[in-house]
Parts: structure tokens; sequence; C-alpha cells
């Protein structure tokens, strides 16, 4: 599996992705599904990657020749960022559709979803998520993260932390801590971390922070966040589970 | 959705229901979701449901007209744990099967899944989870706890806190605390929770708690809570995020 995170505050973007791939169970390896591309200055795109790994790097290769070819439509001559999310929904899906034809009966799955974030010059940053379909929608202030994979043990904490005016640092904080809960209950989850803080009108993908998995950081964040756990779930008040309870029946 | 939990201590068993029951979303209602029966002082059964409300009511009413009718195989006469849970996965098989046939090729799901735990003297407690199939596994000491339903956002609390040497009334505010974290996350998981408290070798399940939606308890403890998992966050030492990072690629 897969855990990909996009936050929205209002100083800018955070990016969060895991590396493991498991594509049955004796073979767990490690690939990177956070990808960067951009114009220093002018425009700069993160693209999180979950789903089939032939698929997604099928994508990125696409997305990369096109720069590299200067074909239109490519990210560099994208007007915005509803038409870069266009632009790579239609890649991933023309993608999918090819092997959907070849593998036409197999059980077989080769969709993949994206979330893809960035700003382009004269529009504030933006989030999108794109379906395996290749349409897409866009994250909004009421929904200030998005997330793909395995997303469900994360989100209490996003829930109770996350508001639209958290610090980027705090926001890339949450976003370590989401990750760990996340790790701790699957095993299909897990390290190297990368961490992305895009500064809103910075145009600059410079603060990309891996965290492996002895980073010492990590480490000490995953003893102290579940020792702080424990300790706040020893502090709660308890109930008196003695009592003879009223049982009223509905 | 649903959540049913059955966590399994070395001095009984916790059980720990939702009520809400969604079908379609105009059709949000509160229906149980756990159900006992036994024999005080010698046999005791909590089954907890989630899935296709007709399927769990259809089982819930043949498992009580066995009894009344004195029917073999039925809870008062079987020899142990497995042999009841085999029972009740026979009942839930039959009663998909007989919808599955008669809506076929419709889009529609008759599928319910079952935590069945208690004890009947000679044994000690015991937990199984039943499969819309019919089959069951049992709960081991390798794993302490078994969910159902809308289970992975109340599973990290629960990874961190229980042990097979937990107390009971620590396991019961436990599943409080994974309900809450759930009800959180999920509009669909919803009061009033069912507590049940199950002391090993008691044959009694007197200690049976509601918690209704402005249970005063329960208010508490979800402002407690979320405030004690906000001070834990603020307290974490801080990565410093200004550092140039030394990005290692692969």
């Amino acid at each position: 599996m897969t855990y990909c995170l996009a936050i929205t505050v209002g100083k800018g973007l955070i990016f969060a992705t895991d590396s493991r791939t498991n594509a049955g169970v004796d073979q767990l390896s490690t690939y990177r599904k956070m990808f960067t591309f951009g114009t220093q200055g002018e425009r700069v795109f993160v693209l999180l990657a979950a789903g089939n790994l032939a698929t997604t790097q099928a994508v990125i290769t696409r997305i990369e020749r096109d720069i590299k070819q200067g074909v239109a439509p490519g990210l560099p001559g994208i007007a915005d960022m509803e038409e870069a999310a266009e632009y790579v929904g239609q890649i991933s899906a023309a993608q999918q559709k090819k092997h959907v034809t070849t593998a036409a009966g197999a059980s077989f799955d080769a969709s993949a979803t994206f979330i893809m974030g960035g700003q382009v010059q004269g529009e504030d940053p933006r989030v999108y998520m794109i379906y395996p379909e290749g349409n897409h929608i866009q994250a909004t202030e009421q929904t200030p993260y998005q997330q793909i994979g395995e997303i469900k043990y994360g989100k209490p904490i996003l829930d109770r932390i996350i508001r639209r005016e958290t610090s980027l640092e705090e926001a890339a904080l949450c976003a370590l801590v989401s990750m760990d809960s996340t790790m701790r209950s699957n095993a299909t989850v897990g390290p190297p971390i990368d961490i992305l803080i895009y500064e809103k009108d910075s145009f600059s993908l410079q603060r990309h922070f891996i965290f492996r998995e002895n980073d010492p950081y990590l480490l000490e964040l995953k003893a102290v966040w579940d020792a702080k756990l424990k300790a706040a779930f020893s502090e709660l008040h308890r109930y008196n589970w003695n009592e003879p309870p009223p049982v009223s029946e509905e």
C-alpha cells in the first residue's frame, strides 16, 4: 500500500509520502512516490502517486519526456494548476486503458490515483486529487487536506490539528505524526518518508526532507508520541464501571 | 456503516458497538448492534453485527426462535463457543443465500459479518469472527482484539494500549476512546454506544453500559481526549524545518 498526503494551509502546502511498495507478500520494496517538476521562480508542481506502480511510473516518464521534448501540453507551458491536473489525468487514463485492453478478463488492476499540488504564477497554491478515471477535484478551504492510499489510520490527528491558520512547520510535523500512526497500524506503509514544505509564492521546492527508517528524529517522534498518547490515556478521568448501570432498553 | 469491537484481556472480554445505520443518505437511523444470549451462571454469548441489516436481524430472530422453541442446535444446548460460532455462521450464510437468489443480477449486498464472544462453562472466554461465508476464526492471545465495520480510525489507540494484562476497566475506556476517534472521522458511525464488560467465569452480562449522544461522560471524554491530544502534539520536540536539508537521492 501507500500513504500520500497533501495539506493546504494559508501559508502554503505540505506534501508527505511513504515509500513502501507491496507487489505480493515476498516483494516488499521501496519506491519514491513524490515527484517534483517546475521552473524555479515561475511554476512548481508536486505529484504524489498511489496505485499500480507500472502505471504511475509510465505517467511520470511521460511527463518528463513531454518536458524534455517541449511537447504541448506539458507542464512548462501549461496555463494553470487546473490544466496541469487535466493533463496528468489524461495521461493516467490513457496508460491504464492500454493495459486494461491487453489483460482483458484477467484479474488485474492498473488503476492509479494522484494528488497534484503546486502553484503557477498569477494563482494561489492549489491541490488537486486526480482519480483513476482521469477526472479531478480541487481541494478547497473546507477540505484542508487530501489523502490517497491507506488513508484512515492517519486521518484522526489531521482532523484534530490542521486548520487554515496552522503554520507550515506545524502542518509538516502533523503530517509526520499522521504517517507514524499509519505505519504503526499497517505494515505495508513504511519509510523513507518524503516531506516537502512549499511556501506560498516562493516558487521553490528546496524544503524537501527525507526521513529514513533509522532517522534519529523519526525514531524519537515515534517513541515520544507513543509515550504521550499513553500518558494522555492514563490521565483520562475514569468512568465508574462498577456502578450497577441503569440499562434502559430502546 | 458500523463499528464493532471485541477485546480479549486476561481478566475477560470487552464488547463495544455504535448504533448508527445508514441505508442511503436520507435514511440514517439507529439500531442496536449488540445482542446477548445465555443462561446466567452457565453460558453467555454476545453477538456483534455489521453488514446488511435485514440479514443481521434475520439471524438474531432465528437464534431467538431456536431458543424459544428448544430447537437443536441452539445456543442453550451447544457444547462450546466454537460450536456456537459454527451455528451462527450457518444461519448467516443460509439467510444471505436466500436473498442472493431472489435478487440475482441486481447490485445488492446481503452480506453480514459477526463477532461472537462469550464463555461456556468448562472453557475460557473466547471470541470468534464470523465471515459472510459462514466460516470463522478465533481470536488468540496474539490478536487481543477483533473489529468489524469501519475499523481503521479506531485501531491505532488499541495497538498502543491493549495488552493481555490490561484491566477490564482500562480496556473498556480504551474501547470508548477508539469509538470516539472513529465517530470523529466518520459520520456514519454514531451513538448510542453499547459497552459490555464480561468478567471471566462470572457468567453474567450485567455490566452493560449505554452511552447516548448527550451522555455527560462521553461528552467530557470527547473534549478532554481532543484537548490532551492537541497538548501532546504541541509538546513534541520541533524538527528544524528551516535547516537546508541534505536531500540525498536514492
